[in-house]
C-alpha cells in the first residue's frame, strides 16, 4: 500500500511513525512538488492543488480536520469520483465543548467585566444575568456542534439549535434550514458559529443576520474565519448590539497586526487553538477506516462535494 | 410567630415581603439596637452579638448562607441550646460549580494565558496541557463541594478531595484527615478551597500547605479570605511555584485598593460574587424548616457547634 503525506506549516515525522506502526508494509512518503508516482491514499492538511490534482486512481483522500473547505474550494480541478473523507471528532468535540463552555460561563457569570474591573483595581459586584436570559444558539448541529450542545445542555442554560437538515438532540430546540433561520437568530443570546465553510455559509455572519440577535448578544465563532464579515461586528460592537465576541479563527491566520480587531476589548482572540487535531486519535480513526475499505466495508465522515462538507 | 431579620449591609424590604407571603400571619421586624422583644426566629446574615445575646428563647437561628463563621465567631456569648441553622446549597452550589468550571478550564487551555498575549497583540499558540497533569483537589466536600466536584467530572478532570471525614463521591479519590492531607496535596495541581472557617481551618493555606503541591500548581479560593495567608501566596507566585490563583474572598472586604493581589496579574479577583444567596430559595428553604420546626420534626443544615459548621 502507498500512502501520501502532507501536512501545511507542521512537521511530518510523528505523524509518519504512528502511521507507519498501523501499517508496518505500507510505503509512506511525504509529498513534495513533482511527485506524480502512485499511490492508493493521500492524508492531507491544507494541500496544494497539484498534489490531487488528476489523481483518480487514489481510493481515498482523507483530511486531517473536521473542515474540508480547504480542500474542496478546488472544485472541479479535483479527481471526480475519489472519496474525500473528513476527521469524525477525533478529540475535537471535547476540546470545542470545552472552550465554548468556558466564554459561555464567563459571557453569563459577567467574569470578563470583572477582570476588566480587576485590571483597574475596581471592587464592584454586578448585578448577575439571569439563566433564562441566556440563551445559546448554536449554528452547524454536527459531530462537534451536538458534543458543545450537550455540554451547555449540562449547565442549563436554555439551548437552540439550527441546522441545514433537521436534527433531534436532546434538551436543545432545533431549528432547520433557511426559514427558521429568523425565529432561531431572535431566540438566540449568544450564537455560537460551528457551520463548516461552504459557497452557502461563507459571511453568513454578516450585519443583516447579526442584528437579528436581542440586543446585547454575544458571539463565538471556532468554525472559519470566512464566515463572518469582519467590519460589519466591529461596527455591531461599536454601536452595542454585540456585547462580545470570541474569536478563534479568521480570515487571514496570524491575524495581521494591523487588524482593528486587536484594538476592541470586547473582542477576545484566541489563535486557532479551540481545537487541536489530536495526532493519535487521529491517525487511529484513518487507519481503521483504510482498513475497512480495504475491505470493501462502508465508512463514516464522507464528504458530500454537493453540499461542501 | 415572631420573626427576627437582620441581613448586613442589604436592604430587607424584598426579603420580608418574600418572608410575609411564606407566613401571612407572623409578625416580622428587622432587628435594630435595643430590640430586647421576644421572637420565635431569627434570620441573621453577619449580625452584631447585642441581636442573638441572651436570646435563648429563640427556636432557631437562620444562616442566610452556608457559612457560619460570623455567628460562631461569638464563640459563647451565643445563648446555648439555640440550634444555628446553615443554608443548605439554595442555588448557591450550582454558581460555585460554575464560577469554578470556568476558572479550571481558563486555567487548562491557557486561556488566561491568550488573553494576556492578545492584549499585547502576539499570536501564539502554546503548548496544551495534558489532561492527565491537570488533577484538581477540593478541599471540603460538604453540600458545595460535592457540587463543584460533580461539575469537574463532567469535564473529565482527574478529581482528588480532602474532607474532615470521608466522603463518598462518585468520580473522586476522597481523602479523610490530617495524616492524607499531604498526599491529598501532592496529587492536586489545581486547588479548590471550599471549607468552612474554623478554628482549625484559619490560615489553612499557607506556604508550609501550599508549597506541597506539585510545582506551577493553581489555587482557587471561594470560601474566605482569612483560609489564605495573602502574603506566602504572593511570595509563591512570585518564586512561580503557584502559576496562578483565583480568589473570590478576602480578609478584608472590599479589598483595600493598596493591598499587593491588585497588582500581580497572575491573581484574578473577582469581588465575592461566586455564589449569591438567591433570595426565593433562601426564604423557600428556611420556611419549610420552620414549619418543620412547627411540627416537631428533624431539619438538616444544622450547626455543630463543637465543629464549627
Amino acid at each position: 500500500m502507498k500512502i501520501l503525506f502532507y501536512y501545511r506549516d507542521k512537521d511530518p515525522a510523528p505523524w509518519l511513525m504512528a502511521l507507519q506502526a498501523e501499517f508496518p508494509d505500507a510505503h509512506i512518503r511525504v509529498w513534495t512538488a513533482g511527485d506524480n508516482d502512485p499511490a492508493d491514499y493521500a492524508l492531507v492538511w491544507g494541500p496544494p492543488l497539484a498534489m490531487l490534482q488528476h489523481r483518480s486512481a487514489l481510493k481515498a483522500v482523507f483530511n486531517m480536520g473536521a473542515g474540508v473547505d480547504a480542500i474542496l474550494q478546488f472544485g472541479d480541478e479535483l479527481p471526480q469520483g475519489v472519496p474525500i473523507v473528513r476527521l469524525d471528532d477525533a478529540g475535537m468535540g471535547v476540546q470545542m465543548a470545552e472552550y465554548v463552555t468556558h466564554a459561555v460561563l464567563r459571557y453569563f457569570r459577567r467574569l470578563d467585566e470583572y477582570e476588566s474591573q480587576a485590571r483597574s483595581g475596581q471592587w464592584q459586584p454586578l448585578i448577575p444575568h439571569e439563566r433564562k436570559d441566556f440563551s445559546v444558539g448554536i449554528l452547524g448541529l454536527g459531530v462537534l456542534g451536538s458534543q458543545v450542545a450537550l455540554a451547555l445542555a449540562r449547565h442549563d442554560f436554555p439551548l437552540y439549535g439550527w441546522s441545514r437538515t433537521l436534527k433531534d438532540l436532546p434538551g436543545v430546540h432545533c431549528y432547520a434550514g433557511q426559514d427558521s433561520l429568523d425565529e432561531f437568530l431572535r431566540n438566540t443570546r449568544v450564537l455560537v458559529c460551528l457551520l463548516p465553510l461552504t459557497a452557502d455559509t461563507i459571511n453568513v455572519l454578516n450585519r443583516d443576520m447579526l442584528e437579528k440577535l436581542p440586543p446585547s448578544a454575544y458571539l463565538i465563532n471556532i468554525a472559519r474565519g470566512a464566515h463572518l464579515v469582519d467590519e460589519d461586528l466591529v461596527s455591531l460592537i461599536q454601536n452595542g448590539h454585540i456585547a462580545g465576541a470570541t474569536l478563534d479563527v479568521f480570515r487571514q491566520e496570524p491575524l495581521a497586526p494591523t487588524h482593528p480587531f486587536w484594538q476592541e476589548p470586547r473582542i477576545t482572540i484566541t489563535p486557532h487553538i479551540s481545537a487541536a487535531t489530536e495526532r493519535a486519535k487521529s491517525v487511529r480513526q484513518i487507519a481503521e477506516k483504510i482498513r475497512r475499505l480495504e475491505r470493501g466495508e462502508l465508512i463514516a465522515g464522507l464528504v458530500d462535494r454537493t453540499v461542501g462538507y
